[in-house]
């Protein structure tokens, strides 16, 4: 999406201060409404904008329907010194998620390493959200999460029982962008094919097939078929793992048993994350670990480039310069995600009503 | 390749005898030269045939060019409960790699946990060589190395300053084999592409490109463009990062330091590699955790298949297949390699002469 296809632009503060009313209006305790709008607001500022703001009225549904825990005991049910099992309770997934990031950022900072699990949670945005909030603390963030709908089947099969499972690692750097590579193991989201069922558009090949694995370029036809894999069976192997590791090590939902979150707005999702954090100072002196870094992604992205390339961008490098961008410009908003936010300010009577 | 193109069978306990043999001739310490034949013959059961065996003859050139420290002080550098950084002193991949993954195992079995990363290595064969070995321990295996010469560019650029590097995951389960990821990032092997050029075929369009970004199908070509990654820029930021945790972090060669281990016998490689172990028991009892894999495994596997297709597979599970087949059948060589071996044997004046 263009700047020019969005209505409205606000400051990133606004709008994480609309989601804390909204959410503390939907019930939610004050420091869990201001900590899920800050995560909601830092996908917004990467430019993920499908998991961002965006979804508070998906959220407001399901707490509303009664699918969210507004008030969960987010606690370790087994741990030691460098890894814990956390139980989300079904709370926000913001909420589990946030949680368990300090808890394995704290872990890693006394022992070094850190793997912390957790089930029991729910959808909590961009993955690159939690990976990189270790790298404040010089350490290298891993993050996983079994994907919140099925839209996925097994390489050479047709039934859709996996997800996009998504994969985020960050590593700091000195002077240029920590290195944050954040991906989904599909070659595209469900939500780019509704986008481009939305706007009539056709969709490339590779994007989807049919059940015959025939090339599936109308996205009308979405239901007819399912996305596809990374690098075919190698990025069907990666997804798999990734749910097997986020998912099933954390007795989280994967395959089957996953709940759609868009179809079904009460049953309990169980959705399964986890995030290392690895301090680099176990290994190098920081100082000398980041300029080593810097001097290689000078190497990478001053490399002779391909005729036509502006530019070698980094993993993460792009994210950076559009977070810097929209703190000093703001968040631009499609016309129907603020014709949809000021609908739920209305409904929740909140004092700002995004107009 | 398949069997029928290859020469002769050998038993593995024959291959793993005669690599010993001859890596002692050649002058590795007998428990070195023991260990190195096991871990290749381990690639070759699993059916990387590129891996195994086949790259002995490499390796005694390495060795006899004076490339390879053969008495290596292999040791921990840094370390704490969790961690170890490793010197591997020079020595070949497959002791430094050896030491690693035990130490991994070992720290994972008190602690819960473990990252073990090293460099000053050499190549080690396949991932999943190591990546399994946690897995007999009820332990998750995750390997990653940064290979050892560069047929890839950045995404965007046209110099070869990126590898192939891998990923391998291995996941424990209970009746099933264990699920085993094994992956380039890059689509194809540069083994692949050489393979095709010597028997006069094309390859397939999205394996290659030039360095105006158009298809390259011939593969006597080769030198004039660079392997693909597998989901376009997202295996390309995969690649990325997986050189900067197996590489920078562990101050080993990645980028343009990464010595061409084809080309040049001689130069330390300073190969890097990273091992890590977690013990499934931190989250779930082993004989629950086990039994829900294989209901996820079967889950999989018997899902509705697309037509045509006689068999959906887990990752690693063809492999493990193999495995037995080749242990009970033997391990076919091509006849180019049983020549190579033969021509070594005589050489080193090995008591079997593969004959």
């Amino acid at each position: 999406m263009t700047e020019e296809e969005h209505g409205q632009v606000f400051p990133a503060k606004r709008l994480e201060a609309f989601g804390a009313s909204a959410l503390a209006a939907l019930g939610l305790p004050e420091k869990d409404a201001v900590s899920t709008a800050a995560r909601m607001i830092d996908s917004d500022l990467r430019g993920v904008d499908t998991h961002g703001i965006f979804r508070l009225n998906h959220y407001a549904q399901r707490i509303r329907a009664g699918g969210i825990n507004l008030n969960p005991h987010v606690h370790t049910i087994k741990g030691n010194a460098v890894t814990a099992l956390v139980d989300g309770d079904n709370g926000m997934g913001h909420v589990v998620m946030n949680f368990a990031t300090q808890l394995a950022i704290q872990k890693a900072a006394e022992a070094g390493l850190a793997w912390v699990g957790t089930f029991n949670g729910n959808h909590a945005g961009a993955g690159a959200v939690y990976s990189t909030m270790p790298v404040a603390h010089d350490m290298v963030g891993i993050y996983m999460t079994v994907a919140n709908a099925n839209h996925m089947a097994p390489w050479g099969g047709v039934e859709l029982i996996l997800g996009t499972n998504p994969i985020s690692i960050a590593i700091p750097a000195g002077e240029e962008p920590s290195v944050v590579l954040d991906i989904a193991t599909t070659v595209t989201s469900y939500g780019k094919v509704k986008l481009a069922a939305q706007k009539g558009e056709s969709i490339p090949i590779g994007w989807m097939v049919d059940r015959k694995g025939e090339p599936l370029t109308d996205p009308k036809r979405s239901s007819e078929g399912f996305l596809l894999p990374i690098g075919g069976y190698k990025g069907y192997g990666l997804n798999v793992i990734i749910g097997m590791l986020a998912g099933v090590l954390n007795g989280a939902a994967f395959g089957r048993n996953v709940v759609d979150f868009n179809k079904d707005l009460v049953s309990r999702n169980n959705s399964g994350h986890m995030i290392m954090a690895m301090r680099v100072d176990n290994f190098q002196p920081v100082e000398s670990f980041k300029e080593e870094m810097d001097r290689v992604i000078r190497e990478i992205r001053e490399s002779k480039r391909m005729e036509g390339v502006d530019r070698i961008w980094l993993p993460g490098e792009i994210e950076h310069y559009r977070i810097q961008e929209r703190l000093k410009k703001g968040i631009p908003l499609a016309p129907i995600v603020v014709s949809n936010l000021q609908q739920l300010a209305a409904e929740l009577n909140l004092p700002d009503r995004l107009e």
